[in-house]
């Protein structure tokens, strides 16, 4: 039996890590990262910097691979995420089978939370469930960037007894969800609260959330908008790379 | 100046605390509690069980309350959490005012994340909006119910590329929500899954996440509604009350 650990470890701070999740990481002998290029050598610093921190009188290993490239602007967009989904699981296949002995135990780091748009567990579900695998595996939860962002601009993610949609860039292009009173964004690479900014709507703005490169704007989406335009345009400039999540509301 | 923290202490283990979370307690004075009465009695003794853990080489005060009572089943419901809560606001506030001294620092421990759901944050903003007050306040994010459901389900809460739409049991008693993909239900304390037993449905179904009591079922809505019903309302008989989540997804 072998047992993969899928461990968030939270937005970007190191504090938001859990005690459960510094449990699990001494728990771990085989550490197995995806890298993700040069762009993103901010956050695999961090990485490294959580398994320094809490793991204590005890040795471990990092086996790394290089993460499959992405399609940037695929014709089928749920046709390039299960490709590139079945390239992850290969590559973890190959790690896990070749590097994590019977009886040992194998941790994935998952940013922010693993249930949040994010694919380890249905990556490691596809691998334990090949035939003749004895592969168990635990979910230990973490602080989302979501989360972070609600936290810092102090804030609930909820108006009072009202519903929250969660959604991504992709889908908010379609339009206002509908129905929708708090809408909270991930994954948007295009700036689509653009589309909205003629509204009645305020927003909740964040990036490198939970990093010491924050950033934080908030206010009307129409008051805000040249704002957050420029701070997320210079500071994708500056860093070669951004993450960002907002919430909007309508006023 | 006085200084609150807001801090999110996880669903129900202690070991869902942060790192941040940690720090943040062992910079409080006084912790504020508002007491739930008999039925949470559970509740109330994990609170201090994470005080008593996680605070070190420090003394603090706890100062408590008792919680105001809730209308069970108000004509307007809306009017009726509003009541609620300048009800908790005028504890808090003469709490506060009466034993916290200029310089000090107080602490609400908040179950989950205070962003979801839950009434602490909009409360101490009321507290610190008042004409004369000097008080800052922060936040600190934590582990909530419905990661916790997430992760012993060991599932995502999106489908891929799709979005998440939390809501309450009052909500969803007006229908499935429009264009949903994923239905996160809190606050339901009537069972109002069983609307949709005839649909075609998937549940994950979790009662006091992350204690030791808790309880997990999962599958196909009509094969297991009735399972959870007597769970349900077996566990709530043993234990006086329950508090519990799901997710549901049309398949």
């Amino acid at each position: 039996m072998k047992k993969i650990l899928i461990i968030g470890i939270g937005a970007g701070d190191p504090r938001q890590v859990t005690v459960e999740a510094i449990e699990a990481l001494n728990q771990v002998d085989v550490f197995f990262l995806l890298e993700k290029g040069a762009v993103k050598q901010d956050m695999v610093a961090l990485r490294h910097e959580i398994l320094r921190r809490y793991i204590k009188d005890r040795s471990y290993r990092v086996v790394e691979a290089p993460s499959p490239p992405r399609e940037l602007a695929p014709a089928d967009y749920l046709a390039a995420v299960d490709d590139l989904n079945r390239d992850k699981q290969a590559a973890f296949a190959c790690m896990i089978d070749s590097e994590l002995g019977e009886g040992q135990c194998g941790g994935i780091l998952a940013w922010g939370d693993p249930a949040l748009y994010d694919s380890t567990i249905r990556n490691v579900a596809a691998i334990s469930a090949r035939p003749g695998q004895a592969i168990d595996y635990a979910v230990i939860p973490g602080i989302s960037s979501v989360q972070t962002l609600a936290a810092r601009h102090r804030i609930t993610l909820n108006r009072i007894g009202q519903s929250i949609e969660i959604t991504t860039g992709r889908r908010l292009k379609e339009g206002w969800p509908a129905h929708a009173d708090s809408v909270v964004v991930m994954l948007d690479g295009e700036e689509t609260y653009n589309r909205f900014a003629d509204h009645e709507i305020e927003i909740f703005w964040g990036a490198y959330l939970g990093t010491p490169d924050e950033i934080l704007i908030a206010g009307r989406l129409k008051d805000v908008v040249a704002e957050i335009n420029r701070a997320r345009r210079g500071a994708r400039e500056t860093h070669g790379w951004i993450m960002d999540t907002y919430l909007m509301r309508k006023v």
